[in-house]
């Protein structure tokens, strides 16, 4: 909608103010706005949209392949329903919006707005699951949950937010441990591959696990200002949902048992993460994957030549490629500017010199020097694909690159104090696993246990950092969003 | 999941007993389910919701094909906010669920759950739009609204219901009626093409039209016990909303105008109409642009000669066809009324007898005497797309045959009361216009304008049925869902 007349450039503080960066170039490249008669709602603007529906197709592809299937489970989760599980009740409740009245009247019992559907699938599973030849469910809601947060941030934070939430149920605990080491295998890839940012899959300790989980795994991020961003988790529920909705299935062997449950979600929080990983101080930096647009074509002069040129540069682009035309009668320099706030990958440009070249002028969005690559019509179909997949790798290294920078070894307590003091970011060091041992570095530093990694990174024998007891794993400590 | 042990056969009433057939048909294709706890509300379970995504998909593609773009609004509106509108609010008010505590605390304010968007969408809009460059504004929202129903049936009528609604923003009238018909005909494009069934294009009379519009156009389609099943509207809200929530904008004269809005919906209620419109006693029809599965495989034996064969054969089909093999240990017998109740448009049977002669058995399910049709497997590529879209054409053809045997011209009022009384269906009858005739109308023969028909099915002049004043046009009457 029209800018014209204000100046991104001026309106955008720098990255290093990560905050208010963050929040004004949500505003200005129009990706959400606020919804200002309700306190922590936001307005997902199409700009902002659109990157969740790539999203959601390259997460849903992945799901799918794995023979997932989607289903649509209600709103409205009744007060009774929802204390069936204690430790659940207990983690969601402050949290709910009633629903109190509805249709003119008074209702007997609250509606709870889902803060996540474990209750409502947990009801239902326990009518349709009958016999070992019902198992594995495995289905997938992509819907919006909400919950009363008092500090908000555009998505990191929301009353209400758009995720999905999986809910599968098994015969046996292989297969339910089976399933949430896939679904973790799949989060990672997916906000590694397609989002570019990379993370560190772990498990969470109990004091920051799923209200009514056995274990929760979890993919870490880490952010500009080095606070860590859980980026999606997944819950071995164990068999205590099967309990508490007598989920029960007849076995081969004749006897009834209590099947074991997953659930994993992925919310539009990773929209927040992709926004403040890869961006600087003129705006949005995109990956490819998920980009709106992933070409923009600025034309220098409306004129009949340019324009038939431009037609020839858009039919040699593989229709794959999402590319837009800025036709708009703007300055160039405000629409170089304009686009470079919107974090579109690829620029154009296309002038007198180019049409009479048969070239266009190629530049990377990120690219700190903005070089330019003149690169002939005929070489496009090819060069414009290649680019963009690299730009997406190029964007994932340099984000590994700097997560790495900013994970450090702690071999003491003060070691770990003092870094999470100075330099935040992640923190590696030994944990006896002890509550008490967590909650008092929580209260003496601000940083919780993100998880304990897996794989080599996790690990490494040695001694608790806080209390000197031996430890078989390393943990991940940082302060979080 | 389970049901070997349940015959469908005898279960499913016939489709004459249409209210039964119809519900116990979706409890045991596993489409939908009650949620018991909350009158009204349902689960789309997975085969449901597939067809539901598969509706999606296709209407999503025709609203980015004609420059819309998607977005996400909060799910609650402030009382005080939904209240501007005095007509929508006193439409609506009577349905809403509210929210009225939240995070453990009494709220100041109660917050509807969206049963509609108009009153959250012309507050952001209000704040977006200044600009003649900054329209139309193009946004569609796919989410889902609570309104609260006493009477509820499966899709039909339901508290809670999935849709899509449209929400534009113009500078002139034209602009904004010319989107509203482009609207109506791509719904009536999407339900004609994709669902099979065909509808009738018209106006709705001021008694029959959205709460808060100009003017409400309708798709109305018939079901198969004569009343009629409104499918999709699209509405002309004028400057209603633009006065009620102050979205102006500067036009190029310089001037402050208020702009034109449109919103127009269709919902998970037109999965009710195509089960409803197909279906037989053996169970669904699935039109195959919607099926989950177009193509089912049924193995006579699990041999291995049998099995390559199998593969062979899936490997044969193009890959856009949507196919499934049951490997299950259930009788062969039991797997074709299994299938049969699915609806799966296609069924291919292998047996000894096909793999040495190298084809398959197809059976189409929209046959009544379900004929083989013995097709070499080298010809798989080329019959079964095009055998596809003959089923999908003559379950249009059919679809259209039944409702126009079931539109009847009415000259006179007794005429049209015997009708309706005797046979139902859609009448054609002169109107007034008068509010006061449809008003008598209804309250004796049960009979609603459905719609005002554009073009030659209403477009003749005549006598009102019921007081005999001079009518420009016709009306069609029916009674409705």
């Amino acid at each position: 909608m029209s800018v014209e007349s204000k100046s991104f450039v001026e309106e955008l503080p720098p990255k290093s103010d990560l905050s208010e960066w963050y929040v004004r170039l949500i505003l200005r490249a129009e990706i959400a706005d606020y919804f200002e008669p309700v306190g922590g709602m936001m307005v997902i603007r199409p700009y902002g949209y659109t990157m969740w529906e790539h999203m959601v197709r390259l997460l849903d592809e992945r799901f799918k392949a794995t023979g997932h299937t989607n289903a649509y489970f209600p709103l409205f989760v009744p007060e009774s329903l929802l204390k069936k599980e204690a430790e659940h009740v207990e983690g969601f409740a402050p949290e709910v919006a009633w629903v109190t009245e509805a249709g003119g009247e008074k209702l007997q019992e609250r509606l709870a707005i889902r803060p996540t559907s474990e209750s409502v699938v947990g009801m239902m599973y326990s009518k349709w699951v009958q016999s070992w030849r019902d198992l594995p469910v495995l289905i997938n809601l992509w819907n919006s949950v909400v919950r009363w947060e008092k500090r908000t941030r555009f998505f990191l934070r929301t009353t209400e937010f758009l995720w999905q939430e999986g809910h599968t149920a098994h015969r046996d605990e292989a297969d339910a441990l089976a399933e949430v080491l896939r679904i973790l295998d799949i989060y990672a890839d997916f906000v590694e591959t397609d989002l570019a940012i990379p993370v560190i899959k772990g498990v969470k300790s109990a004091a920051e696990k799923f209200a009514g989980a056995d274990t929760t795994y979890t993919i870490e991020a880490l952010m500009p200002d080095g606070l860590a961003l859980q980026s999606g988790t997944s819950h071995h529920l164990g068999q205590n949902f099967a309990r508490a909705f007598n989920i029960t299935f007849q076995d081969l062997d004749g006897e009834r048992k209590h099947v074991w449950t997953t659930s994993w979600g992925l919310s539009t929080r990773t929209v927040g993460a992709m926004i403040m990983v890869h961006g600087d101080d003129s705006g949005l930096i995109l990956p490819p994957h998920v980009a709106p647009y992933q070409v923009v074509i600025l034309p220098v002069r409306d004129e009949p030549p340019v324009r038939a040129f431009v037609e020839e540069v858009r039919a040699a682009l593989p229709p794959t490629v999402r590319a837009t035309v800025d036709w708009s009668d703007k300055r160039l320099g405000w629409k170089r500017s304009e686009w470079e706030l919107k974090g579109v990958p690829l620029r154009l440009e296309v002038g007198a010199r180019e049409v009479a070249a048969r070239r266009v002028d190629m530049v990377r969005r990120d690219d700190p020097q903005r070089q330019r690559q003149s690169v002939p019509c005929g070489e496009l179909a090819e060069a414009i694909p290649s680019t963009l997949e690299t730009i997406q790798r190029d964007l994932l290294a340099r984000a590994r690159a700097a997560m790495e920078a900013n994970t450090r070894l702690a071999d003491s307590y003060e070691q770990l104090k003092q870094t999470i003091e100075t330099r935040r970011g992640f923190v590696l060091a030994g944990w006896c696993g002890d509550p008490a041992c967590e909650a008092a570095i929580k209260a003496e530093t601000g940083a919780t246990v993100r998880c304990i990694p897996l794989g080599d990174l996790g690990n490494v024998p040695g001694r608790c950092v806080y209390d000197g007891k031996p430890s078989s794993r390393r943990a991940v400590f940082a302060r979080a969003y």
